[in-house]
């Protein structure tokens, strides 16, 4: 099965939106063995689309386009497609119902211009958007099938996974076997060094490192048959990578952390001064947080420090604001006063200024106060401002996860 | 002059990689004027790369390949572009002084395989590379020009800057004018509506609408000439927009905040409950934060808003937590608590659970405390989850912006 990606739009061309989704949906199609053998960005023009359609049928079987499915003058991908295909476009009472629902659960008008939502393709099979208003659509005619999809990440993903994904495993039988592995802090380069002998052992395993900023992704792929080579380089892999591993690519953290402390029946509070938010707005993004999380504080001045908080003040005049002496105060601090069963705190230097020798850009230290225990560690995250904060909100988590569980 | 770009490569086309680089090319172009008018990806194959130049020519005078350049048997391009142009591939003596001084440089053996990049068109310019080991190449026969160029953005970015539009510019001498206008708190739809009658008169603007999450950009170019027409419509548009208008594109809400407080020398707290710190955490990461935005507060629960906050018991047990009343207690209780000049508070459903009839999922409370001011704003943001709490944290920054100014 050959599959070309045909995405639809002058922001793509123009270089205001990068082009991620082909990225995501190659990613996808080829953990099942098929190949995607061309992408293509082509213009919001009918004639363009259809050109590129041409094109990329001397390629592929399947083209899954991308965008254009949208409600403006401009959305014309529909049309392109029921050209090049000489199909008509028909009126679907259905999605047109469906549309008029999406605007009455967000309590908005819903603007005439969405009415072009609803035309499809006479033959076509409509593909619900639970996510939005433009319905996908699968259309196959002789040996060329086609997806029709939308451009928002967040509508286009269920799709793949649910429909063309789906799809192509019908298509091409057996998928490979796949495993993933996250690991947290430790670089690219230090995880490929340790894992230099692994590669050479296992042959017949494609293992692929992906980088993030806060963590490296470990994909594993073989065909069915080295399934037992697969579970042994597991073993050895997490003996490697023990203090590292956090679980598979989809392993979220956040979830993980909420799932866990609500079976347990804990609490939990959190108090930030240099990632100001993002680890509590990390937990509070996790749909039913609010049986677990209770609140939490940013005490960004040394003030707030003091007076919020409670922390000491003799203490940060001797060590510092950024030091394990404060930290560990600022953990134990809120477990007492917001009477949690869990606390952490999250003290570093994001910078770009505010460092010095001793302590640099980057030096953060956590503290994590379960029942009568603290522990804190200490960290040296590189990048700027924002991947500092960022590195460090994963770490917390990454570190209150090993904490409880 | 109309552009297209072919990328070569399996790692792009199996999405390993992003292909972040055709997007920054477009953009720099487009700002010269000049049109990117096709993208593709294909692969590490002379085939593919002869069949992918045909068809970059259908839509394009000029065509920059990116990658293939590389040392290894599957880097292609050198040899499909050749073959394209039918034009022979030589030894040069100077490029391969180059690479092997590169080598010296930066202390490491030169292996047999860079000699390949040594090769160029017989009738090729050749570009330098002084991050890497692969030359770029320029090459033109009757109306066909072709930019060959290395694949990682380090050397690839350089080569763009100093060569690529360099050249451009003087193909297409003076550049185009562009203005951009990033409008809060109002769709798309809605956007294009009330935009119709200026898309009428003004038939010599490209009006070109850029949607987000939480803002819609509006980018306006034009040719020089029509300098008077664009003010002019930008005049009308702002009227249209004013209660939406925000900055131009490059405009940060966070930046502008910190740095009108920091100018009047205001003190900022925050108080929130959906969006859980993203709001603090937006601002903090403004370089420079610490002397305006003194600390934050993420009342979770209804306790930690009576017992932290203060604010009042009866107010939440009539009114609820997600109100009018209890957003503005928040506000006014963190401001004489914090000793803030400035408080601003957040309270809302971010779903998917918690909605009623009455207060929809979505359904938000914005408030603004000032000195002895406070107003307070309600919305219904529509999204999942992430997406509500991602607007709500947009439009506090968009309020607060609009109530310091």
């Amino acid at each position: 099965m050959r599959v070309a990606i045909l995405a639809i739009g002058n922001e793509v061309l123009c270089g205001k939106i990068i082009n991620t989704n082909s990225a995501f949906i190659a990613r996808e199609i080829e953990k099942l063995g098929a190949k995607v053998v061309h992408h293509q960005v082509v213009a919001d023009s009918e004639n363009d689309i259809v050109k590129g359609l041409d094109y990329a049928y001397t390629y592929a079987d399947l083209v899954l386009t991308i965008g254009g499915l949208g409600p403006t003058l401009d959305d014309l991908t529909r049309h392109g497609v029921a050209k090049y295909f000489d199909e008509s476009l028909v009126f679907d009472e259905k999605i047109y119902q469906g549309i008029h629902d999406y605007f009455v659960r967000v309590k908005k008008e819903m603007p005439r211009n969405n009415e072009r939502q609803a035309y499809r393709l006479k033959d076509g099979v409509v593909i619900p958007n639970p996510n939005g208003t433009a319905p996908g659509l699968f259309f196959k005619v002789d040996n060329r099938e086609i997806f029709l999809l939308p451009g928002p990440p967040n509508e286009l993903k269920p799709m793949v996974f649910e429909y063309v994904l789906t799809y192509l495993v019908d298509q091409i039988g057996q998928p490979q076997i796949s495993r993933s592995y996250r690991l947290y802090g430790i670089g690219e380069s230090f995880a490929e060094e340790k894992l230099m002998v692994l590669y050479k052992k296992y042959p017949m395993l494609n293992i692929a490192p992906y980088c993030s900023i806060s963590y490296v992704d470990y994909v594993v792929t073989t065909s069915q048959k080295y399934e037992e080579q697969l579970m042994t380089f597991e073993e050895q892999f997490l003996a490697i990578f023990s203090d590292h591993y956090g679980g598979d690519q989809s392993t979220k953290l956040n979830e993980e952390i909420i799932r866990l402390l609500g079976k347990k029946g804990l609490t939990l509070s959190t108090v930030e001064s240099c990632t100001g938010g993002l680890l509590a707005s990390e937990l509070v993004n996790v749909v039913g947080a609010s049986s677990v999380f209770l609140e939490g504080m940013i005490t960004y001045s040394n003030e707030s420090k003091i007076k919020r908080l409670g922390v000491n003040q003799a203490v940060i005049a001797e060590h510092g604001a950024v030091s394990e002496q404060t930290a560990k105060q600022m953990s134990q601090s809120l477990q007492s006063l917001t009477e949690t069963d869990v606390a952490i705190a999250i003290t570093g230097i994001a910078g770009p200024k505010g460092g010095t020798k001793l302590k640099p850009v980057g030096l953060t230290y956590i503290s994590v106060t379960i029942g009568d225990k603290t522990l804190v560690k200490s960290y040296i995250f590189n990048g700027n401002r924002e991947k500092i904060r960022e590195r460090a909100t994963t770490q917390a988590l990454f570190l209150l996860y090993c904490e409880i569980k």
